[in-house]
Parts: structure tokens; sequence; C-alpha cells
């Protein structure tokens, strides 16, 4: 097969996460990351911009979320959207990688920098919800608090799933995150009420 | 009075964001905002660490929410909490003053560095929101879902009132999010229903 392989992405990407976890994200260089997993700098540049990109996949997150509500049936409702493209989201990049995605996790959390590229990750995926839906043809407002609602399940979910005891599937946890998420606004309704008299 | 008045990091404030909206946030200078207020840099730094800290106000909004969650009487509901704190923010930060945190608004969305900085003080509010309850004893997972969920019904409700044709009161819009928020999330209920056999 020669000096190309097809997993050239995947090797790089566990011999950056591997570095960045033994001696920190600053100190590891483009061309340790490439030494270790026995490629050249060139071939890094191929898959990734810098080493930052090696964290957090390029668009592909929102990416996916654009062409999962683009590709979704007309007829579709978009709560049922949102509950297909968490799971495909679910079992196609995370579930089964556990371990991977928790080190990634806790390295992005050490670097400040690091944890303001994650919050525009988030910000970029939550546009991306919210402008897929606008063009189904749902209201700004709707579409805007279904898109933020779908990222702080997918976070909360994660972080939950990450450090879970147990074993549960990541989708397994989005669904009861998003009844618990229901639970708390059906709390703050009833505050709502609560102090109903207050209120004017 | 003499130099010092009162009401000078007010007066800081209203020359910066004029200057912003006539020349853009770049290329303002912390002496262009003094010489049109009519006061010194010494002054100014007195009152802002830098240019960005006039439309961002410091801690202040994460700091209300840390003081208000500790403040509320133990048997509150965390719902009743964040409702009281809604109204709050509302009406003590926001209502009748319209223009003012549309331009605010607009100079954040022009600039990248300033959307940046916007994303952190959103999450540093949800932190403080988040950390406040599981001080009161809420579970860590419910805690992230409430402070999320406040946070987007805050920056939606924000939108939605400065965009506005009429003359909605900030609270009484917020209201109408949450219930939104709830309907959106109620249909998402209804589309995990509808995908139940497709899902194991």
């Amino acid at each position: 097969m020669g000096r190309w392989r097809p997993d050239a992405r995947e090797r790089l990407k566990q011999a950056a996460v591997e570095l960045f976890a033994e001696q920190g994200f600053a100190a590891t260089t483009v061309p340790q990351i490439t030494a270790r997993a026995g490629l050249t700098t060139r071939t890094f540049f191929r898959h990734f911009a810098d080493k930052r990109e090696v964290l957090f996949g390029g668009e592909e997150i929102p990416a996916m979320a654009t062409r999962l509500i683009a590709d979704a049936p007309a007829s579709l409702d978009p709560a049922a959207v949102i509950i297909e493209g968490l799971r495909t989201v679910a079992e196609t990049r995370f579930e089964g990688r556990r371990e991977e995605v928790r080190l990634n996790r806790d390295i992005i959390r050490s670097d400040p920098g690091l944890a303001e590229r994650d919050l525009r990750k988030r910000a970029d995926l939550a546009a991306a919800i919210r402008a897929g839906f606008i063009s189904r043809g749902v209201a700004v407002t709707t579409a805007a608090l279904l898109a933020e609602s779908t990222v702080t399940v997918l976070y909360v979910a994660l972080d939950a799933w990450l450090d879970q005891d147990g074993d549960r599937a990541l989708f397994e946890i989005m669904l009861g995150t998003l009844e618990s998420l229901q639970g708390a606004l059906g709390r703050m309704w009833l505050g709502r009420m609560l102090l109903g008299r207050r209120m004017r």
C-alpha cells in the first residue's frame, strides 16, 4: 500500500492526544506528533490546520447537523429531526470511544484558549441547527430555542456519559437528560405560578 | 461638586458607545472616549479595565446571579428563584434602556473578538447559576440544566425584546419565551415517542 495509509488521520489523532495528556497541550509540537505517529508533518497538515484542530475535528459536528436537518423528510416534525440527529451523532461520533472523548475533554478543560474554542464550536453548532430549522420554515424564536436546547442536552449528556460509573449508552443518557430538562422547565413554570400574585 | 461627579461611569459608557457606533469599535481609543465625556483617562481606568469592559459591564450579571441565588430563602424552590432572578435582572439592568442595549448588542456582533468575549460571559453566567444551585443542594445535572435553560431564556428573550415592533416588557417576553421553550421541549418528547419503534 506504500507510504499512504487510510488510517493516517486516526493515527495522528491518537498520537496527539497521548502527547497532550503526557506533557500538556502547549508543550506539544506538530513534529513530536508526527514522529510518534510515524508520519510526516506534510501528512499532518493535509489532515489538520493546526494542533488544536486535532481536538475539535474541524467543522464536522455543525456540518453534520446541517446535513441531517436538510436531509430529513419535509414531513418530519422538528422534534423528531432533533431526536434522530442526537441518535446519529451519539452512535456515529461518540459511542465506543469513551476513553478518547474523556481525554479530549480533559485536555480542552486544562487550557483556557482551548476552552474558548470549545465555546465557539458550541455556538457554531447552535447556529447551524437554528439556520437549518429556519430553512424548514420554523419561526426564528422557536428555531433558536430548539437549537439551544439541543446543544444543552448534547453537552450535559456528554458530561454525564463521561462521568458515569456504569456503562449506559450516550443516546439513552441523552433521552434521560431531555426528560430532566422538561422536568426542570416544568418546575420553572410552576415557579411562575407560585409567584403569580406578585407578578402584577 | 468639583472634578468628581457620581455619574462618571455612565458618561464614559455613553461616550464610548456613541464612538463605537460612529467609527467602529477597533478605531476608537480610550483618549477619544474620555475627551468626549470630558473626563481624564485616569478616571476611565478607575471604572473600566479596558474599552471592551464598557460593553460587558465587568462581572456584574454573573455576580448578581450568585448573590440573588445565595440570598433567596432556603425554602424557595429553584424554579421560583430563577423566575425571581430573571425579573430582577430584567427590571434593574435592562428595562428602560432598550436603545442603549440594542446599540451594545450590535457593536458586539460587529466584532469577532467581542463576540468571543460575549460567549465567555454567557458561559460565566451559566457557571455562576449552576454553582449557586449546587450550593443549595440541587443535583449537578439538574443544576446544569436549570442554568443552561435560564441563560437560553435570557438571551433569546433579550433578542426578541430588542427586535420587537411593539413595546412589551422584557420580563413579559421572558415568560413567553419560557412557555415557548416548554412547548418546544414537549414536542421533542413527542418526537421521541413517534420514533419509539425505531429506538431499539
